[in-house]
């Protein structure tokens, strides 16, 4: 069939469904070039403000999957199951969570990104670890995977194409916050990648995409619908993110946190939440394994010690301190009844620790410890943040961004944890 | 100032109101190629789908204006008032009208552009004189204006450039429906063109771009707020489109209509509208003159000749007939009661008349004649099209568009005829 592709964007303009024969029609030649940039970009303000039905997000997901391969991981001999997280400020979780799952006899194929803007990347955090190497081939990625149990890696430009191509160009028209963009985006590259189940942690809070809790649920059930209608068991998780995640925001000071956290220590809520994760990982991978006990053992250490080496670094590589430090300290005493998530990714990312385009390189030692919590009592002069950068001229913005970042409120002042996971919502 | 595109696309897709600052950097950069394709097509879907404030529009017809020249027509010693029609079928009017309101004593100084569509370009019809030249220098235009009081030619290119430029691309994007844009785009080419006033021709119906009165009136209103806002006089009429304007639709057929009507005679419709419409252009440029008067004295004819001679052709040329033509018969007997404007004008283009794409030519001697008109009986197997081409393979099209083009109800049926002139707008 052959469609012109300004009626495909009139039709969306005007609020009609599209058939499953122009979805395909629109993202097989926009990845071929035969659908131009500005017409893509005006059916994807078109789709921002009109939105798509279920049946439209789910057409357009497997387009995306069909514009390149899906990985067949059936050789791998273990039950597959991932996670993915929409992105938070000191989520560090895939790290410990990876090694744990493996640990437990499940197989994790996670491929994974660069952060851009205030969140961070996972493959960002471990390239902190000197000689560690994201870039495997097919044979090593599938030998990792059954030796080890769990890969975190880069995905090769043969997944999805599609959503590579339309991702850059929602980022320059300002059309990346859709629901339904977001959706297929995510689900495209992690149906191709091959994995028999998924856990998704849906961030909501300041330092998440989505701000309120009702597009948090919008954007979970949608994924979980899209992930069942492709054969993915899929789970998702609607996480607090209004408040950093553990202690630790930035690249290399992140890894060390997760270390802890399978040493058998870490912040609370980062094991509570790897924990609560991995439980339901293991469900849909029908493993009856209590996680808590595998992280006690020291076999989730073991793991990620395997997976460190297996990608050709040394797990007991020590990293640099960053060149300067800069302390924030409170201004009052009281109790911290508040910590913006956004503020501190935002203060990280100005320290070096995130990149403003895609070519920046990352600083390994940058980034900000939050050496109290919401629920802690300070002191006048307490320190709160310790700021980290190799380029000390960046400390006049990172403080700005943290002007307002914390509240502290009279000591006495009533206040309630906000619980670390909100729901759980099932396919 | 400096702005980041992606900021004003967020912005107006998030129904915020653009700033000055913001709409002079955005047309600006677009226009110097600084702002990409991609990005101001997401932007005009924005607009399209949240639309604009009046302060919006006039700031962005401002800014389109600037991209170009402005003309200065001060030295052409008589008061100057143009036309603007918004499109429609069987739309000759500027060629009798022109010439009328010359003879009046005003300075008539239409840039005209060339038909996309269903509907003529007025530059299409003229060009079937032999040898008429619509591209005139400055010098020119302002000689025969002086001299005739009125030219008929081709804009040149650094008038609104930036208009040209985001036409072409809300072609491809399905965006040239838009109100703000199509009132921006008029108003910034006739207000650049330095006419001191202005009468706009807005069509309603089947055969115009608004379809509903309230759409055509919310355009009329914007571009008189926008003439105004720019020192140009202006007023609109809203006049009807649901069926032809007069009898021939095409090119030749349209000028030899024209001619009839300065002669004195032609369809009762042309003449009401080219009267109407000269009445307002002299009450505008402040000259007490009864056009009919002038167009019954001969003075509107001899000014035409002096038209067609001043750009090289011969007003006495004879038009070759069409290679072929072909009669539309009655089916059955009765009164007709609807003529639809579209299919005739979608019909007389697929003969030739009109062109798909720019780089088309359009044949001189295609089109239909209306051999009857809403509100005559007609008796079985009476004519009541003519169709004409040079190229009979296209018959076939051109008769599917006219299936169900007219409707005949039994005689005696009560019918009211449309008036013309619906509604007058002004300043």
């Amino acid at each position: 069939m052959s469609f012109a592709a300004v009626d495909i964007i009139r039709a969306k303009r005007d609020r009609k469904e599209l058939s499953d024969a122009q979805i395909e029609w629109v993202v097989a030649h926009y990845t071929a070039g035969a659908v131009a940039e500005e017409q893509m970009s005006a059916l994807l303000m078109a789709i921002y403000l009109n939105g798509m039905t279920p049946r439209e997000i789910s057409r357009w997901t497997s387009a995306m999957i069909d514009s390149g391969v899906r990985l067949d991981l059936s050789g791998v001999g273990r039950p597959t199951v991932d996670k993915h997280s929409t992105g938070g400020v000191g989520d560090k979780i895939s790290l410990p969570l990876a090694a744990l799952v493996a640990a437990c006899g499940a197989a994790v194929p996670q491929l994974s990104g660069r952060g851009l803007g205030h969140t961070g990347g996972t493959l960002d955090k471990l390239e902190s670890i000197r000689g560690w190497n994201p870039m495997l081939t097919p044979a090593e990625f599938i030998n990792q995977l059954s030796r080890v149990g769990a890969v975190i890696c880069a995905a090769s430009a043969d997944l999805a194409p599609a959503d590579k191509k339309l991702y850059a160009l929602r980022d320059v028209t300002s059309t990346v916050e859709s629901i339904p963009m977001i959706a297929a985006s995510i689900m495209s590259k992690k149906i191709a990648e091959g994995t028999d189940a998924l856990v998704l942690d849906v961030k909501v809070g300041a330092g998440a995409f989505m701000k309120r809790r009702d597009q948090a649920t919008e954007l979970a059930k949608t994924m979980v619908t899209l992930g069942s209608a492709h054969g993915v068991r899929t789970t998702a998780l609607l996480t607090d993110m209004s408040t950093p995640l553990g202690c630790a925001v930035g690249n290399a000071i992140e890894v060390t946190e997760a270390v802890e956290v399978l040493a058998g220590g870490g912040p609370p809520d980062v094991v509570e939440l790897t924990l609560s994760l991995a439980r339901e990982m293991l469900s849909l991978a029908g493993i009856d394994t209590d996680p808590a006990e595998v992280l006690a053992s020291g076999a989730a250490m073991d793991s990620w010690r395997q997976m460190i080496s297996g990608q050709g670094a040394d797990p007991d590589f020590v990293f640099p301190a960053p060149r300067e430090t800069h302390l924030v300290c409170a201004e009052s005493a009281g109790l911290v009844t508040r910590m913006d998530a956004l503020a501190v990714g935002v203060s990280a990312w100005r320290l070096g620790a995130g990149r403003a385009r895609k070519e920046e390189r990352v600083q390994a030692a940058a980034g900000i410890m939050c050496l109290v919590k919401p629920g802690v009592e300070v002191a006048v002069g307490q320190p709160i943040f310790e700021l980290r950068t190799d380029t000390p001229e960046r400390f006049a913005d990172a403080l700005s961004e943290l002007a307002d970042a914390v509240t502290i409120s009279p000591a006495g002042t009533a206040f309630t944890r906000t619980p670390v996971v909100l729901d759980t919502i099932r396919g």
